[in-house]
């Protein structure tokens, strides 16, 4: 069997930024070369970033990106690296320099893939399957390519397929096994969710088996507005062993010798790229329709040189230790791709905003977090005193300001009372912080959970008020969990525990009124997250969660904050998404939405989200 | 030929509000009945409302659509409706109470449309082209049918269409021809944009021709958070005639008689619905897969009670008439369906908030609309003029709160300059708006048109605060011709112009520094409107503006802005959509985004949001 030395560069490209992500396939392709690679695949749509979303329509962007491609292909034999094969994704549309007719039959924009070879475009690949579901719009952007193309390499067949061709049986793999191919290289960009990972393993080995071919997956890295990519870049035999693995959340190069079946030189016939009959025969579905082209590409490569490179298998994280590295990559990717220097926060002293606080040290380090404690008349001295603790221990720069005389003036000057005095404040905190951001250029963060995003329990232009949220798509409960993780790993690495024990174990409270605590408004987190999984995550219905064993009155209750709080998501913060379904474009709900989970109840012919202004969650939907 | 009195019910459902929209078609049924008519349609979704968004993926709201279409069968019947067939859109899936596998051939959420008859629900059908483009996502949600129903009613044979069935050539219009049917009723959930009027009567006049037969085209009425559907309802024969069309923007019942082609007897076999053999053996794409189900409702009918009933062709409005009364139902209806009983918002003496005060005003009448004087140390007499004179005009709840204590002591203890203390009178405003609406329950309305938007002229958390934004969609330059024709417009009916005519002609100015203007930091509007039209609405890109004659350094410029005020268009408050493309779901674009309209120049690798700090838009970027 000839043997073939694969790179899968599982690295960070950035939407938009053309030059730059050609210079990281440069800088990589060489890396793989001078590691004796014969083959190196870089992620899904790296040349333009991913994803792109309305630039697709930008004519001008397309017809960049397709000159950054021929640019690209051209540069690489200037850099030596002509020989070297090297598959890289792209955003195409109609026109040169798609190979032809036959290998791209759609109009309009494609996700595709091209194989850059001696200066040309040697093959291209679309994918055939668009996933519109989640967070993606791919329905929205892309024409499906319906050929699967197979690219002899040194004399092994390899198909080449995209993202979400893996996801779905039939399809590109099971054309991949009629037409006989010895790898299918599956190019990615997969974002994070928990224990995707757990998911993927199982995946490849599927589709590994369906192809009867080894696979290869590789998958970006980095953070892109909500979503972070976490690599996770493997090779996978037919039999379903895994090969070698990349870690997560890190820019990684992956070198191993693959021993793969030599191709039937028969099937060549490379100007006329033939209609795979067999494709037709069998299986039902799109992949019926998915013809084969096939392009000869190099002849028998010479053996790899010595010493056999192996790319061993990366430890696995998992649970919070993976949750927290997706946060932190999230967040640095954000400020560094946005191109800030800093962030500023406020420090309450409890939970949410000490965790972020620690996000944000971890990602850009303590000297470019700021962190603001706003005292009001209401804030206890413990919670200044634990703010203070967390800057001490982090060493991030620590300021404190004082709320209490500007929110008098406004209490002087105007007529408030109750749930508004209780806003005022937390917008007085708002207008600080974005006076500082406009005077010294930090990007705002803004620290509220996902529990108290479901139920409303916030400020607009308050405590709401920021560019970015880490823990947007973290449940309270998880938060809590994240802290101690978090502290827990600084002792294992012998280093100081960064958030007080006391912002863990105290009652969690927003200090706008003496005493108050949010158990006043909401159950405990516990119960409260439990019924947000099932409704949020889980689309669960009233009746279900009440079957569920949740009690009905607090359902009832929690659902309708729930359904009232949609205006004020409509206009948060992005933050890194994490869980099967964040906030934001996963989930798109209407906000003029009378619909209302009650059982077998009728509706209420009045009820509607003005109406509800005695509402007692924080910043209730009067904050409208 | 059979005479048939039809009725379309141009009529208002609520999303969510299965209970309420149920109502409205009994109503409407029986003041179709009392009208004698034969036939009433009702539009798209009707009885969930459109569009529903993610709430098709809750298996709780899907039983309940299904659930109310089946009462509501039952309850015509009680009604003593039994024997009109009414045609009415509801959200289905698997199982009861679809008619068939063959009728309904897919898995998964239905856009579908019922016949309710006799208490039954006599036949249905599923859309068969979904729209995935603009603000619809319909390939996320919907599972295509591909059988045209046929339902004989009185001896004619009418085939049911949804919506965007009607935009596509082939398809259930050509499958219509094939199955000879007389009258092709097709429902809508059909947004308005600017003139789109003009374009659906050619539109239903090709679909007639293609289908060969007479095309009633029933739309719904109102405001669904950002989109407002404009009714528009009309009948057109075979060859191009207008017979009758509703007025836009209010609710109608169209009633008219007419002559239709009796259909073929034989083509009836109501057990066994046919496959349409015609159908595959002409034309190409999708329609050759669709194929035929017929369905036998009633047998000759009456003719229908004398007088002959005339719908009329009500007269078209258009342009700044047609803009208006979009901007005018799409807040009362946000401000109705969310059960607000008020807004609130700031008056300036400028031309934005004066214009949006008197869409307010024709909206919700003067006793429900609040409008707050908000004067700093640099508002000019003028504008407090101004916004008492519109006050005066209107008769609107008038208020002055002065905000310069208040930024007076923040700037006693915060160090502030330049930018930071324009964006802290325009954020002062802010949190006094919102402390009325916590206080008082009033929606706040904000005020910033589609040109600043576009190009980040607003200070975040500040003038942007609000739920809801009439003028979102409206260019600056469109805003002032908007002004003129409602004072005209009152001129002509007697009454006395709302808006001074100083809010109109001054220079514009946010009046956040002493002598500022708008020209300080942009074009003059018109120049800034004409590039950001072709740039956000046409997608053109940056030599593509140069050459359509306008200034290179200006283009490059504007494009910068534009693209680095996406992050505070994120969190913007939703508004009117009455342009071919507004801000929001129409437009998606990444925040984190290096791709720069450049013509041929190179990308600084280093260009990012907050690099950009010293830009000189009001509230810029820095703002994050």
């Amino acid at each position: 069997m000839p043997t073939l030395r694969l790179a899968l560069a599982q690295v960070n490209p950035t939407v938009g930024d053309l030059d730059g992500n050609a210079r990281i396939v440069r800088e990589w392709s060489r890396a793989a070369a001078d590691a004796g690679a014969q083959l190196v695949a870089f992620p899904e749509m790296m040349l333009t970033g991913y994803p792109v979303e309305d630039l697709v329509f930008r004519d001008s962007f397309v017809v960049a990106s397709r000159a950054a491609l021929r640019g690209l292909a051209a540069d690489l034999v200037a850099d030596g690296l002509g020989e070297l094969p090297v598959l890289v994704g792209y955003l195409d549309a109609d026109g040169p320099p798609t190979m032809s007719a036959d290998a791209n039959p759609g109009r309009g924009p494609r996700n595709a893939l091209a194989v850059l070879h001696a200066g040309r475009i040697a093959a291209t690949y679309v994918k055939h399957h668009l996933p519109n579901y989640g967070v993606f719009d791919e329905g929205r952007y892309f024409v499906p390519g319906d050929t699967l193309t197979v690219v002899r390499i040194g004399g092994v067949d390899v198909a080449l397929t995209i993202c979400e061709d893996l996801w779905q049986a039939g399809g590109p793999f099971a054309a991949a096994r009629r037409a006989g191919v010895g790898l299918v290289v599956t190019i990615n960009g997969s974002p994070y969710e928990l224990d995707k990972d757990d998911v993927r393993l199982p995946l490849v080995r599927r589709r590994a088996a369906e192809a009867g071919a080894t696979v290869a997956y590789v998958n970006m890295v980095g953070g892109q507005d909500e979503l972070v990519f976490d690599g996770d870049s493997m090779i996978v035999t037919a039999d379903g062993t895994l090969l070698t693995r990349a870690p997560q959340f890190v820019p990684h190069l992956l070198v191993h010798d693959l021993e793969l079946p030599g191709a039937d030189a028969a099937a060549i016939r490379p100007d006329a790229p033939l209609r795979d009959e067999a494709a037709r025969a069998e299986g039902s579905g799109a992949a019926d329709d998915m013809t084969v082209s096939r392009v000869q590409l190099s002849d028998e490569l010479a053996a790899p040189p010595a010493p056999r490179a192996v790319g061993g298998i990366a430890e696995a994280v998992s649970g919070e230790a993976e949750i927290w590295q997706a946060l932190v990559l999230g967040l640095r990717d954000y400020v560094r791709k946005n191109g800030f220097g800093s962030v500023v926060l406020g420090l309450s002293g409890g939970i949410d905003s000490a965790v972020v606080a620690t996000i944000a040290v971890d990602a850009l380090g303590p000297e470019r977090v700021v962190a603001v404690s706003l005292p009001s008349g209401h804030s206890s001295e413990h919670s200044r005193d634990d703010a203070a603790d967390l800057a001490k221990r982090t060493g991030l720069d620590y300021r404190v300001q004082p709320i209490q005389p500007m929110v008098d003036t406004f209490l002087a000057n105007l007529s408030l009372s109750g749930l508004a005095v209780e806003n005022l404040q937390a917008r007085v905190r708002g207008v600080i912080l974005m006076g500082l951001s406009n005077q010294e250029g930090h990007l705002v963060l803004t620290t509220g959970n996902k529990s108290e995003l479901a139920v409303g329990y916030s400020t607009l232009y308050g405590d709401s008020v920021g560019g970015f949220n880490p823990v947007k798509d973290v449940w309270k409960t998880l938060v809590w969990k994240l802290a101690r993780w978090r502290n827990d790993d600084a002792v294992r690495h012998g280093t100081e525990p960064p958030i007080p024990e006391n912002s863990i174990a105290k009652p969690p409270s927003a200090e706008l009124r003496p005493g108050q605590l949010d158990t006043d408004s909401l159950p405990d987190y516990p119960v409260l997250d439990a019924i947000l999984a099932g409704y949020v995550d889980g689309d669960m219905g009233r009746d279900d969660l009440v079957a569920a064993g949740h009690d009905a009155q607090l359902v009832d209750r929690v659902l309708r904050m729930v359904d009232l709080a949609e205006y004020k998501r409509r206009q948060s913060a992005p933050g890194t998404k994490i869980s099967i379904k964040a906030f934001g474009r996963d989930r798109r709900l209407p906000i003029t939405n009378r619909w209302r989970e009650r059982g077998t109840d009728p509706v209420p012919a009045d009820t509607g989200t003005g109406a509800d202004q005695t509402n007692d969650a924080r910043g209730a939907h009067a904050g409208l």
